[in-house]
């Protein structure tokens, strides 16, 4: 395989949610003739996905799933890793790339390299993806177009393992990063958990009678507030210590504006605005 | 006039940036035959609004903009507003409603029904529209279109004046939605001055190396910070108080969840995540 082509004759996808399934219907796509195997617990959740077309087959058993995979993807909340690696251990097909979509990648790569062998299958992604909608049935192969997907090596991990999962995520249309897994919980408790967070908190801020005055602002303010609770309960238990250091920095940057807003002092404040608004025309575009 | 049309035959907006220039756009849809004055300082500013047909003429004389005016908006930015209420006070028609479209109310009520008069021609609006781009040229008279307008009447303002005012907020395609002024402040510091201020803050907090792996959440939390700093800082210090106070309110529910992250613990941190969910889910439709 060419470090610029993707291709997989079997794919197990572990969580067919959301993300689960928009990367099954992206791999679909990118590789018609690829077996893509869907794994959920629940019956409704396997049905689901076999209806979007997000995958060629569904089980329940992680096992059946991975025979003879050489991609499997590990889609579900990252509190249950732990145990789908253990499971893995026993069942991969030698070869096989393991990678994940997770929101946290510390801990997850440290169990992926303990459970499964540094220098082993897994390596850590993290595609910058997501919807305010739950479930296979709202999948979209369009969901990680023009997006980052943040890898996170090791020193331990194959250059040939990196380059595969490259080309997976650039096949479905993103802009693969490299990180250390540490450095990557810190920038996305930043640009990702953080701003989650404030979404939530500035939720909670107005009276329900106040609700219906507000605007495109506050609509665009909160939309992250509308996401997935447990996945987010999760992403804040695994991610803790950033998340803790990334509010306090917040929390002082807040202190020192509300001085120089209590000063009533005009050049500061617009100086601040000023700063950010031309800090803002440098993202990329969406 | 019915409480439910809006007519004009003569419009003066004072202040024709994106705003002043939407509001004109959408007036001449409204009342085809009207005769809409814009008034800009600036030569090029005045050249922009014509160009992009905001108005019908353009003058630099706020007198020569009012004479004959049944309708007088202020489009300015709000600290402008104490020196135009003042050349007002000599040149209003009789009969005139005399609006604004600034985003604080307290202190621009004080004004204008200390300088115009109490059961006088003024009465504050407060559109909630607005876009992350400066000047006429980027004027849209469908800017208004289902968004709130806040309107602040007090026990003085005649109730012919309010019902006009609605009218024409409707026939631009608003909900007019009354309170106090000082009311309006407060709500206003919850559900957009506050929201900005995170979002400038926000902008403020990745490395400028953390931007790239950036994705549609950070884009959207960050989109208010891209707006214009002149227009905020007006907002920050005229609405003070209430900025001072909403600050800190948003400061204790972060200080009180950054606890429930610290604990780690699990059914706090989803039940705070999930009732924002559900809340967010109330908001009025984009």
């Amino acid at each position: 395989m060419s470090s610029h082509t993707f291709a997989t004759k079997k794919t197990a996808i572990i969580g067919t949610g959301l993300l689960g399934g928009s990367l099954g219907l992206a791999i679909r796509a990118a590789c018609p003739d690829a077996e893509v195997v869907g794994v959920n617990r629940s019956e409704a959740g396997r049905r689901a996905a076999k209806r979007a077309g997000c995958v060629t087959a569904t089980t329940s058993s992680i096992e059946t799933a991975v025979e003879g995979a050489d991609l499997v993807v590990l889609a579900t909340p990252v509190c249950a890793f732990e145990s789908i690696f253990t499971v893995l251990a026993g069942t991969l097909a030698p070869g096989a790339l393991v990678t994940d979509v997770g929101s946290t990648k510390r801990d997850v790569v440290r169990l992926g390299e303990s459970i499964l062998g540094r220098g082993g299958p897994f390596l850590g992604s993290h595609p910058m993806a997501g919807r305010e909608r739950k479930g296979a049935a709202f999948a979209d192969a369009d969901l990680f177009l023009g997006a980052p997907c943040l890898l996170t090596p090791t020193k331990h991990t194959p250059p040939n393992l990196l380059r595969r999962a490259k080309a997976l995520w650039k096949a479905v249309g993103m802009r693969p990063m490299e990180f250390a897994a540490d450095e990557h919980d810190r920038v996305v408790a930043r640009i990702s958990h953080l701003p989650h967070l404030l979404s939530s908190l500035l939720m909670a801020l107005p009276g329900d009678a106040d609700l219906p005055a507000s605007s495109s602002g506050f609509r665009d303010m909160t939309r992250l507030a509308g996401g997935d609770p447990e996945m987010w309960r999760d992403i804040m238990l695994t991610n803790r210590d950033a998340i803790l250091h990334t509010i306090d920095c917040f929390a002082g940057k807040m202190d020192k504006l509300r001085a120089v807003i209590e000063a009533g002092d005009p050049a500061t404040i617009e100086r601040f605005l000023t700063k950010e608004q031309q800090r803002r025309r440098t993202l990329p575009d969406g």
